[in-house]
């Protein structure tokens, strides 16, 4: 889907859950206080693949969504819990795939923690998955709920991140 | 410097000991067992920029190295010992941006464990940082030791995979 915002102050706004096996992501754009949702889904690369070209899909895919929607901001989870540090290893890999494409464009990066994302969205910060997908639904007047999990997560940060006052948003750019 | 390799048979091999404040870089020349270093040094992504800038800063400069050297290889440090997860996180994302660099020109990438890399070198996998960059300069027949550490580091990672048997260099690859 293409999308041409009318005024100026349109806002387009990529969120990105990026993991190893699976990276959602979503892509809206704010014009008026209204939303407008151009994409979301889903990166998953092929079963099989080495490590390092499954962070080369994770880029490559990142950079097409970027080429398609011309996003002005991306947006993605502060990560502060792992299973391990192996596991925060192999993340980290994932989410600098999603950065250093998103910041080869130019693009802002923002960064919200979970509980802030849900809050944003559900109006408490422990709300469920079900929770998210299902207000993010709402909020976005999609036709049925969000799926997967991360593309609603992805979602959700995107939304955060177009209610957030100016002075929030800036204290959240890394 | 350029410098082309006689044979077929020469592998060009950049060794990278990736960090979010510095990164240590090595690129030696392997032709007919004799060993030719091309260049080593670090990168240093200015103190101020946003961590995403630092880590677009090395993406870069590793693809600079790849347009200027034409590397075969790329061979990492494998990570396992970290202070706490939010280290190996940010690790993971200066790791992501040189492995990313190399997938997209098509390298393959191989990583050893530090004590492999050191018993390649020294002969011994406790050895200290002084004795790797002293082995290093001895094998590279370098008019200095090599400085920073971290490019001693990456220069020995680059020789470990030289001296490595093909059955070796096989099993870690990633």
């Amino acid at each position: 889907m293409t999308h041409t915002p009318n005024s100026k102050d349109a806002c387009i706004i990529l969120g990105v859950d990026p993991g190893t096996r699976i990276s959602g992501y979503g892509v809206i754009c704010i014009e008026n206080q209204d939303y407008t949702t151009l994409d979301y889904g889903c990166i998953r690369p092929p079963v099989g693949l080495k490590l390092s070209e499954r962070y080369l899909v994770i880029f490559d895919s990142i950079e097409e969504l970027i080429e398609k929607y011309r996003p002005h901001v991306l947006v993605v989870e502060t990560q502060y819990m792992y299973k391990n540090a192996q596991s925060a290893l192999k993340l980290g890999m994932a989410r600098g795939a999603v950065m250093i494409a998103a910041k080869k464009r130019g693009l802002s990066i923002f960064e919200y923690a979970p509980t802030v994302a849900k809050r944003a969205v559900v109006g408490y910060g422990r709300a469920s998955k079900f929770q998210v997908q299902g207000m993010v639904q709402r909020l976005l007047k999609l036709p049925s709920m969000p799926e997967p999990e991360d593309a609603a997560d992805a979602l959700a940060l995107a939304i955060c991140h177009a209610h957030s006052a100016p002075h929030l948003q800036a204290s959240n750019e890394v």
